[in-house]
């Protein structure tokens, strides 16, 4: 990749990802997200967080800088207990700074909801309509996402299969968009996190001994062993570390892992 | 109806939706509306709110009290400017107190996001699984959104039709659900927004000359004439009169009206 590309890159969209084995908030992760979304980054052209709890889901979205939101300021002090969570913090490739174009984007499959952000930036992707899903924006990122939806549904007409072949046509169309261009995406139903990385995306897991936690980007420090449980379990998924005094796992180009219950279980 | 009858329906929950021809907010009777849930009358189990800003739309779910959601509060102080809002408090008839239960529901649908919030209670009702859109909780009211969807989407499978023709089969579809018990509900895809009158339904339009109005659920009162400009046409629709000096209209049992800009253009 030249200098020129990773410039390019490094200036796209920004994920972060949780999935865990008991409903934990995401407060202390997303304040230092948060603050790329126009303090220490430039992702300023909006920004949006989605929470699965139970079979529900929420989400937030604002075309305002995650910096300057009062939507954000709500989400950082508010806590919402969940088991999955996909933020977004938006710097427009593809689509004017509209709320449409806001992610995480959300669509019912098979009955259940499905959350999808993406971070990245695919030239000239323009799939066929399929039968099921149509974007409501003008994004690359919701383009794909229908995209997906499409094949899933069409492929597994009568409902979620098992684990094992939702991942191998997952893969299949993954790796296919991937051709068009940088395809970071986080994805989930509230059951399993999916979470892609095409050029850049690490994660860490946070289990017994709990230790206490650093943010780079805010100067503010969590200490999990007083607040965490022996069997809690969780799983941060980002575009770049949000702590300077922990170990990251990058995950690899072309890597697709299924997150489930707080563990990687499937890559 | 007997005097149970009607005890039962007014711990229902209630509806507030608003249609316009400018963005306007909703931050006035949002905040008469909201004492209901829980201050002025008990529709405490979870409220919602959903906003369509252009092609976008953003919901707000919540399954606490409007009167102790963080997230209510926010709404009633940070006004957001949208056409189209669809807004329900809850007092739990089928479903438990859950997040997937609360109203208002989101579908795409053509391309465009559907939103629809219902008063009522069906009882024993389970239309048959539809191709398209699947209920993610188990209120009676989510099954009626999607039956309805589904009925638009193999009746016009290009497209959404023209809005005649799309009224004639909303009405069918809407009269033979409505057979199972009460079926009071807004609707909309930013575009148009339908109200159907089951059991009570009113609602006032406000233009130019524009007066004061003072909410019957709160002290409160607004000056219209100095917020608004001479073309503004904002209608606001509500299970019950949300203002103590204006005079509402209460629309027919088993109308359907539909509101574009502001007006009731077909009925």
């Amino acid at each position: 990749m030249l200098a020129s590309d990773i410039q390019t890159q490094a200036t796209m969209c920004q994920l972060l990802g949780m999935n865990c084995n008991v409903p934990t908030d995401i407060c202390f992760s997303f304040e230092g997200f948060c603050a790329r979304g126009g303090k220490t980054d430039e992702h300023r052209d909006g920004w949006g967080i989605a929470f699965f709890e139970g079979l529900g889901c929420r989400t937030f979205i604002d075309v305002k800088p995650s910096i300057a939101s009062p939507i954000a300021e709500l989400i950082k002090n508010y806590p919402i207990h969940s088991t999955n969570v996909i933020a977004h913090i938006r710097k427009a490739t593809q689509g004017e700074i509209k709320l449409e174009n806001c992610h995480p984007f959300r669509r019912e499959l098979w009955g259940k909801y499905w959350v999808f952000a993406h971070n990245g930036n695919l030239e000239n992707f323009s799939p066929a309509a399929g039968d099921f899903y149509q974007p409501v924006g003008d994004t690359d990122s919701e383009k794909a996402f229908c995209l997906i939806l499409n094949t899933l549904r069409e492929t597994f007409p009568q409902g979620k299969p098992s684990l094992e072949q939702l991942y191998q046509v997952l893969k299949t169309i993954t790796n296919s968009i991937a051709c068009q261009g940088i395809f970071n995406y986080l994805l989930s139903d509230g059951e399993h996190f999916f979470a892609h990385c095409s050029t850049k995306l690490s994660y860490i897991i946070r289990q017994y001994p709990f230790a206490a936690a650093h943010l780079i980007d805010e100067d503010v420090s969590v200490d999990f062993q007083a607040l965490a449980r022996p069997g809690d379990q969780v799983a941060i998924i980002a575009t770049t570390p949000l702590t300077d005094n922990e170990v990251w796992t990058t995950i690899n180009s072309g890597e697709l892992l299924v997150f489930q219950q707080g563990a990687a279980i499937l890559s």
